[in-house]
């Protein structure tokens, strides 16, 4: 399945991986893939900076990227704690009694100030760390970066991607200087708007025209939908949940807690909700989402205000074992996610699925192989 | 495009076309697909028998389908008299308010008595009305029809295939006798679930194993995404919505206002909202559907109520020629119906367009043709 979208990336496969992990990350590179890094955890650069060393180390060599959250447009920000002065008492009330409802247990050492990773001046040392290591690509979840950002990447060699639910955001990235449109539909975990990646992406496509080429992201997570996603348009996908459940993927040394909630769930288990950000975002569908949408329950706050009010809760809920209660963000996909395997595994399983695909397809409709 | 399953059904191309119009389901037929009559329009049986009759002169000894709303468990219903009692007055009211408030004429004739489609004896009539025409299919919109139903069809040597949103819907239908399941994803027009099809059509693929083929449904105008269907692991398609913008289209005599509306939608123009039926649908948004989201608006009533409710409402935006004002079911896909077009040209361009796709996919992906 190279391409030349592959091959402009130096990469086996036009699959995309993104993920929290470095682990994941540099074994989806080392599986033909191109793994993407999200940093929005890294508080401190200087975190960052140690995983995308140990990345370097151990990719074999071959290409990974980046991906930051970083809006156009610069907001107003502050210091951490002039932010939390604008959180509502009432919204912090609401989510320790719900914590005590739900039994979840306090963290054990001292409270941490949330993923600061939404906050821009983060995101900004992000970006500069990690252009220091010469990524393949670096991506932005939020529409395209500023266009400072664009030219200092686009100035080291490094292409630029950006996430897209609408076909007007698209083309408004492509006018940004983007080389790299992903289109994310309806269905994907995370961020996400309301248009389905059946419509999305061919409609993404024809607005972008030959100018960039376009990732499908949304519902990936087999060979068939690979072949569908090309089909549609689409030079190549972007894989997000699919590797929440990999034997790699393991942030810290914390129970299995989440990746036990994502192999039972469905795919009816996801709610698009603004509890996670402030933003939409597709989560897993617990009793933490639940409780936001009971009569009474507070509107969540903007970005970034939602992650810091929140950030505590979601590490509690980590730390603690019971998968009822978990704040995870997962596409509709998650109901395909039903054992832990290896990346390396996960990867070939993809592969040899997109060959069956594509056989089945010719051989039923057009008599060939 | 021929296979298997066009050769069972005595067509050409595997695209199942749903449509309330007799002259664009003939149409259909007669450009190689199914046509599938929608039946919900029509109130007295004889109004029905005589467009299949038509049907029978018009489609040159090509086979057709019929459509039913029908719930598997009878509801209890009266007349149309004890069923408009059930209406709470603050409903009707919000109703006049709002046509009042939109600017939308009264009937110019006498008031109908809404469309009882969606009452379970008039759906049971549509069936006689229909085997008698000895169709190639009877499709029900709401999951499997009552089993005597299923069995009179078998009888009659006639397939039944019912609408599914998930995959456990889909394994009850096929353990109700069901020969075809149509699995309906988040982005269709009318009476749709959460899950996308990118999502949903493999899910149900998977869940029916080779026990009966699986046609996808929503989102699908055009020959990129009937591959994509067929490469999820469709046998074919059902296209609903891509039909309301070709020129056969025209139910009576009344304005182009509907056809207007949609030419000019994008793909985030619609939305998911109980107000046509009662039940989760999606439509065209409008200063109709607005209104009903406003705070202060009444809950929709449960089916058959509502749309007894807003029937004659419906009938006359209809009528009249707002494009702003009208309550119409349509996907995602309308954002791809920009010109309104005979449908042996549609039919003909998306199959032309799918063996494009289909030779850029190989080339592209696997050097070939």
């Amino acid at each position: 399945m190279r391409n030349s979208l592959a091959d402009r990336f130096g990469i086996e496969h036009p699959i995309f991986g993104f993920t929290p992990s470095e682990h994941v990350a540099a074994a989806i590179s080392r599986a033909g893939g191109l793994g993407v890094l999200g940093c929005v955890r890294y508080n401190d650069p200087a975190d960052l900076d140690a995983a995308l060393s140990w990345m370097d180390e151990n990719t074999d060599g071959r290409p990974y990227g980046v991906d930051v959250v970083m809006p156009a447009t610069v907001p107003d920000e502050g210091t951490p704690t002039d932010l939390a002065a604008l959180i509502p008492p009432g919204h912090k009330d609401f989510v320790e009694r719900t914590l005590l409802a739900l039994g979840v247990p306090p963290l054990p050492g001292t409270a941490g100030s949330g993923v600061l990773g939404w906050l821009h001046s983060v995101a900004r040392s992000h970006v500069d760390v990690a252009l220091a290591h010469r990524p393949a690509l670096i991506a932005n979840a939020l529409g395209p970066p500023p266009p400072d950002v664009i030219g200092r990447a686009h100035d080291a060699g490094v292409p630029v991607a950006a996430l897209a639910g609408r076909a007007d955001h698209a083309l408004r990235h492509v006018e940004a200087g983007v080389d790299l449109v992903v289109a994310q539909g309806y269905e994907a975990g995370g961020h996400t708007g309301e248009i389905a990646s059946m419509v999305l992406v061919p409609e993404v496509v024809d607005a972008v025209g030959d100018r960039v080429p376009v990732l499908a992201a949304g519902g990936i997570g087999s060979g068939r939908q690979i072949l569908a996603a090309l089909a549609l348009g689409a030079s190549g996908v972007w894989l997000g949940s699919y590797w929440l459940t990999t034997t790699e993927y393991r942030l810290g040394d914390g129970p299995d807690t989440v990746q036990r909630a994502l192999v039972r769930a469905g795919s009816g288990d996801t709610v698009r909700s603004r509890v996670y950000t402030g933003k939409p975002a597709r989560l897993l569908r617990t009793r933490w989402t639940e409780a936001w949408a009971q009569p009474g329950a507070p509107e969540p706050l903007p970005m970034p205000l939602q992650n810091l009010l929140v950030g505590e809760a979601h590490r509690r809920m980590m730390l603690a074992s019971d998968p009822d209660v978990v704040a995870m963000p997962v596409g509709q996909v998650v109901g395909r996610m039903n054992e832990v395997r290896p990346v390396a595994e996960v990867m070939a399983r993809l592969l040899a699925e997109v060959e069956d695909a594509r056989s089945r397809v010719w051989r039923a409709h057009w008599g060939g192989d």
